[in-house]
């Protein structure tokens, strides 16, 4: 049997099935099914994304078959409607139009009236009864083949068509210079007239005149649909949205019996959504034209009415148009798009497709059509994206601004790191910003970088904006800690430390003028908008609640404070899976003076005073932090950055620390140069610190336990988790877990207290290749093991994540290298650095069988990399505050797709 | 059974086996073969190393039966000798000493004359009828049984018998004061008088009376022993030679039957060598002290006369010896160290083991014995180590000068990065170094640290000399490519760039001042002292000989110049496994020059222009190399290092560079600031360098295709290798040699030459963990891999090379963490990047069958690294040209092993 490549639709009957959404696409699939269903579609027939992939294998030229599919087809629309495609008495008309399986702008759209010649079209007129009508839609019909199927300027004809209403309509119409004609006042001879003039430019920009032949005509329109399948703008949508060529091999061709809303008041056309699209209200919502074809409404030319007043005007086609929603909903277990003609009082349905919604508006259809029994808890959970959750938290600005506003205002477009909103004064420093923002202002922070030393004006500030760094830098990670909007790598961006300004592109802001960041799309606005804030709807809950339900791991949170910790218990974490100790020594000026003695210590005496001075912070940081994770298992990860992070960098700095903590000058000065590492990301960090220097090891311990035992005085459960970082032998980890371990029993001894009422555990991070590697070996000591994945891609793939921004971006674009189809640090990279989790796991449980595994990179709280973990037997997943929701969201759609 | 701790030897049968060494340890195994084979050994037996072991399972107490075996063993020697332990009579005497699997100095030595107390050193004097000797006997029992076994300070008793001399003896003499009397001068019963005075010393010490017991002496002295496996310093020269505590669990005690050199002048002690450890000549070779006992031979108290002297006056103990001699060696197929005594006349064998030699001897006497028929040429082969070779290439400090000279000029000690000798001037800067040495002059660079724009000045130093970096560091590298003396890691080193001066703990050194390296221990040594030159025996040359036959694998070596490349394949290389590109871009002025201009290119235009301007030299150093491997294959790695590496870094030297090109010196300033890397190890470098910028492949790749073509029409063969580093993904590598064979094929057609005439390949280095992760994918295109095992350490480790040596050796050091056996920059860490290679391998290998796969990391010239190479089945190994031979040994080592 020859390959099928045309399937018809018509007569209540479609030969093409709901599966097939990638051969007919979405336009295609959705004509057959409302046809099956037997809503009233003008027939038609669908030829196949697949013969426009075949198309472009054969060098732009039609698959065998294609051909002879398409005339049998036609001759069998030709049958059904009676009527013969050029007929010069009665033609059939025809409408061509694109249909991907995936919505995919910036393809040809339409051509309308296909089937139109000097012969047919009057016949048209002659049939209709109305010259003016065929006329009209013959000059459509030339004007729209010359711009979209030939690709000659569209301006350039309907120019034409208004020099000529200019002319010769507004000669007859006796119009003073200036007054302006509309179409409907020209006539069907003068559009006749405009038809002769139009084909004549066609022929003269073409070589060839004008098709007469409605099958050149059809042929020609298809293969304008096809070619349009690789136009620029559509490759580079696909690029942008990385949908791979592998997945979509080309565009469908919808050709569909003309249906005319523009004969009269009792024609029109109008586009409807089955429900209320902003708020998800199961109300009918849309809009009509009267006397109109649906290129009109797009057009925006005419403003159309609400659909109350097609109730009123024509009920009878209103409630055959409630009962094509009703219909449709259920067959479609959504919420739809619809597209209508009404030709002359009769409703012809054109399109449906899922329409598209507000976050707000996503739950509240989710949760109503399960409480209406359309469809499953499962399914609306399901159908959640990641962007729905994240696009109700955060604040954007205010959607009245006009588009136009927003582009005069705009500076420049950074990396959109951490989506949301912001506005305030600018500030490029974190100390000043702190304090501006403690004296009430609202703060953006502007930096060419941020480090651990600018946590504080971070924290403070509304928005941080960076002129360098990837959405894996310092800044970003700590920004979507806290779900802080933050644009970085914002290159044009040029600071002036020293004279407190930055410019762009020649323009100059001083600290504390006004700037508007929208993290989410990156764009950076000069002056301040205003920005609405988010509000979570109930429907939010209920559905993350069945969430819940489904999912078969914990969700944890990455959280440094007892607030992040509070926050991210709102959020729906089930216990900390990564607490930073590091931030904690930022916290004050006294914490950075002491560990900066620390550091400075000569000997192991001088560095113990100095950490004992640190360890009653710690202790009271911790115990915060227990008690908002009211018995939640709390991570605690051991000192991890090199020690130069911690250490002033410039003179001043260094003098005034010589000076503070009585040590002469040049011994700090040596003491920093010393730090100096030439990678410190594979330098002296992690537990390698603890190796030299066991005494922090036992400081930040004590304080734990410490910690663990005020709060269990207390009556409030702890179950604190101490977690060594970046360990590559099982014999590290077994010499730093007895250290703990004796450490700890005897902070439990000294306050009575036993394991058992605090149990807690010593474990691992799993963040290089080596520990990946021999799993086995660290699994005999350690308890519990999270992988590092951050770190883990960066070992993996020999790639820092500070510098990969200059040339990762090439391997990720599709148009340069396209080496890889994601960010890996934003998207587990499964197939190199999955490899080593899976082998850590196999590895680790084949000396444990039930060995605790969890996450704790960024990617704990993206979806593919969450389901990810979910299939390969992780325990838990753990991610910042803002992110546990869509964990919980991945968690739980993976747990849906196991139970199946 | 009970388990068996103690052998008895004897009665020309022994019960130990020779495969026994571990169990009875050295000296054990040696006196049970020389007993088995009929040598005259005095009958004893040896409690075996698993006593000891056990010894101190038990908490330092003897484990149960050992009691028994001893005393039924002890029961047994006084059935053959006839005598026994103790008798007032006529008393057996013993011997106690300690002997470990490993020779291993540090422990306890001898206890002699063990029997004796004050009733049976009568006896002995009655039967000896030598009042004096059993006396002097006593006295030397009191003393050793005193400091070796009990741990008193030998000067307290040596000095106790001085003041005896000084003043009962003297008095007696009537020597005036200062005289000295000689041992010899005291009587027997002065003797009696003075172990009495020892005594009561030892009982003043101890708060016990000496002994009598001789039960209880000799328990005590095998305790002494047992004690002596955990002594400081054995302990330390465990640890320093990395012996691990689980591969020797203790010493054994060897108790022998007395026989006595100091009876007069029949008798005798001797130590000799079987053949000549300095030459290694077939000549029997030893010292012979008449009427002395061992310890007096090993002390240097009197000075031995030559063998010949007892071939004079004793010829048929001589003779005897002569037999002994040439049995031993036909026995244990290797040059023997052995100890004898003669006691009146009679021969008895005390020792026997391998003896020790000079480089040059180890040659020769291997070689000589396969000529003999003693040995296989396998044995032969098997039997030299990567240090015999090592240290035949390399001059040394004059054998002739003083330790206490060495010991007076030494300044410090750093790490012995490559060894060898080298003394010159120093120089601080690599510029005026190399314009000295061209004057002339024998100059020492010494450096802070180095970097690629002083490899001018290394090569031009006859000795490199770094404050910081480890073994592994770009100096040590280097300098080992070049096999030139390199001390790096020299911490208590400070220098004044500025003030060109250097200063050690107070010492100041300018410039021009003479040092002098030695690289083999690190030492560093103030002034100018002479060296040796090494020379090669011409049984080396024929071992090598034979080592090739044995070897499956081929040797290449890592060279980037016509004469590195020579002197590998003087050094028996076949092939160049990795030529480094980089190097050669510093060559001149010029070409530096040009690779900065490319650099600061800001158009593609710009940039191929500068290219084009390094393109001949490039070319030209290919021809070069190509020529000087007479058709060997040449592996030549694209651009590898960061383009940061390229640049000037300070001010000076970027206005410079901005003058010369024609380029502001903001825009200079700039692109060096934008270069700047946090973690250049994992950023923009390697092949990343040629997705970016792939003019600079276009480049590179046209250089060697053109020095190819001019190589193959002066009829010299050509295989040139064309390798991509830093790979990470199948995708990368096909993009990039599709552009390689592109440039390739076009220089051929030009050329008008075909594929087959320059059969090119194009490979990639291994050397992320992804790649081997994904080596399957890899192998789709790679032509061969290459194992590039120090950047897949730093990577599988997390581990930078420049950074790790503040923390790695307390990783390695055993008395601190002891968490890895060997640094595993310099020993492949099989248990970890092992994996990932092996992986790699069998990846690769599943795509393609017969891969070409190497290692071209400094661990293919490592013994252990190449053996394991070899076993996983790589193709070749390369390494620096130095390193060539032993890696030539180590593959043939393994082969022989595999062939078994």
């Amino acid at each position: 049997m020859a390959k099928k490549y045309v399937y018809f639709f018509g007569g209540r009957k479609a030969e093409g099935k709901p599966s097939q959404k990638m051969v007919l696409g979405g336009k295609g699939v959705g004509l057959a099914e409302m046809t099956n269903i037997g809503l009233p579609v003008p027939p038609g027939f669908t030829v196949s994304t697949t013969a426009c992939g075949e198309y472009y294998e054969n060098g732009r030229k039609w698959p065998s078959g294609l051909k002879k599919q398409v005339q049998a087809q036609l001759a069998k629309l030709e049958k059904l409607t009676g009527k013969k495609l050029g007929d010069p008495n009665d033609p059939l008309l025809v409408s061509v139009r694109s249909g991907a399986a995936l919505s995919m702008p910036g393809m040809m759209e339409t051509i309308l009236n296909l089937g139109l010649n000097d012969k047919s079209v009057e016949g048209q007129a002659e049939k209709t009864n109305n010259r003016r009508f065929a006329y009209d839609g013959y000059r459509r019909f030339i004007m729209m083949y010359a711009s979209t199927a030939m690709g000659l300027s569209k301006e350039e004809f309907e120019s034409a068509f208004d020099q000529f209403k200019e002319t010769v309509v507004a000669k007859r119409l006796k119009r003073k210079k200036g007054e302006s004609v509309l179409d409907t006042e020209v006539t069907g001879d003068e559009l006749k007239q405009l038809c002769e003039e139009l084909k004549a430019k066609y022929k003269k920009m073409v070589g060839k005149p004008f098709p007469q032949n409605p099958w050149a005509q059809l042929e020609g329109s298809i293969n304008a649909v096809f070619n349009s399948w690789m136009a620029d703008k559509a490759v580079t949508y696909r690029r942008v949205e990385k949908i791979s060529e592998n997945e979509v091999c080309g565009t469908a061709v919808n050709i569909c019996t003309m249906v005319f809303g523009n004969k009269g008041e009792t024609s029109g056309t109008g586009v409807a959504f089955t429900r209320d699209p902003n708020s998800g209200k199961n109300e009918f919502y849309g809009d009509y034209l009267f006397n109109a074809q649906g290129e009109d409404v797009v057009a925006g030319i005419r403003t159309p009415v609400k659909l109350a007043e097609l109730q009123k005007k024509n009920k009878k086609v209103y409630n055959q148009l409630l009962k094509v929603r009703s219909k449709l909903e259920k067959h479609n277990k959504d919420m739809q798009d619809l597209e209508f003609t009404v030709d002359e009082g009769t409703l012809y349905m054109l399109q449906t497709r899922r329409g598209k919604r507000t976050p707000a508006a996503t739950f509240k259809i989710a949760y109503d059509m399960v409480r209406e029994g359309l469809i499953t808890e499962q399914e609306a959970v399901s159908r959640i994206t990641p962007d729905d959750i994240e696009r109700l938290f955060y604040p954007e600005i205010d959607t009245s601004i006009s588009r136009q506003d927003l582009s005069d205002a705009l500076l420049t477009v950074g990396v959109n790191a951490v989506p949301g909103a912001a506005a305030g004064k600018i500030y490029f420093s974190a100390t000043v910003a702190e304090t501006a923002a403690n004296n009430g202002e609202r703060v953006i922070l502007v930096r060419k970088e941020t480090s651990p030393e600018d946590v504080g004006g971070m924290h403070a500030a509304r928005g941080i904006l960076t002129q360098t760094g990837g959405k894996t830098s310092h800044a970003a990670v700590v920004a979507r800690g806290w779900g802080k909007c933050c644009i970085v790598g914002c290159e044009h961006l040029e600071i002036d430390y020293k004279n407190k300004k930055m410019s762009v592109k020649g323009t100059v802001l001083q600290e504390g003028d006004f700037l508007t960041l929208n993290g989410s799309s990156g764009d950076v606005y000069k002056g301040e908008f205003p920005l609405i804030d988010p509000r979570l709807p109930k429907e939010y809950t209920q559905i993350m609640k069945w969430a819940d339900k489904f999912r078969t791991v914990s969700v944890r949170t990455n959280a440094d404070t007892p607030e992040d910790a509070g926050k991210a218990i709102e959020m729906g974490a089930e216990g900390i899976g990564l607490c930073r100790t590091e931030h904690m020594f930022f916290d004050t000026q006294e914490r950075i003076d002491a560990i900066r003695e620390m550091i400075v210590a000569e000997t192991i005496e001088a560095r113990i005073k100095a950490l004992e001075k640190l360890r009653p912070f710690q202790r009271d940081d911790f115990a915060g932090i227990f008690k908002a994770m009211k018995g939640y298992p709390v991570t605690i990860r051991l000192i991890d950055p090199p020690l130069h992070e911690f250490v002033p960098h410039d003179d001043k700095g260094q003098r005034d620390l010589a000076k503070k903590i009585g040590v002469p000058y040049t011994k700090v000065k040596q003491r920093v140069e010393l730090l100096h590492e030439f990678n410190p990301m594979l330098g002296h960090r992690g537990c390698r610190l603890a190796i030299t220097y066991p005494e922090i090891l036992d400081m930040q311990v004590r304080a734990i336990l410490e910690a663990a035992c005020i709060v269990t005085k207390k009556n409030i459960k702890v179950k604190p988790e101490i977690m060594i970082p970046l360990t590559m032998a099982g014999r590290e980890l077994e010499i730093l877990s007895e250290r703990v371990r004796k450490v700890a029993n005897s902070v439990l001894k000294e306050n009575k207290l036993s394991k058992s009422k605090i149990p807690y555990l010593i474990g691992t991070m799993i963040e290089i290749p080596r520990a990946a590697l021999t799993a086995d070996k660290i699994a005999e000591t350690a308890e519990f093991f999270s992988f590092g994945t951050n770190d883990l891609t960066q070992t993996t793939m020999g790639l820092s994540r500070d510098d990969s921004g200059r040339f990762l971006p090439d391997y990720v674009d599709e148009k340069k290298a396209g080496i890889f189809k994601n960010d890996p640090f934003q998207v587990l990279d499964q197939e190199g650095v999955g490899q080593l989790v899976k082998l850590g796991i196999k590895k680790g449980r084949s000396t444990k069988k039930n060995l605790k595994i969890g996450i704790c990179g960024e990617h704990g709280g993206e979806l593919e990399s969450v389901k990810f973990c979910v299939r390969i037997g992780m325990n838990y997943v753990s991610c910042s505050p803002y992110r546990v929701p869509i964990a919980r969201l991945a968690a739980a759609q993976q747990g849906i797709a196991d139970s199946k």
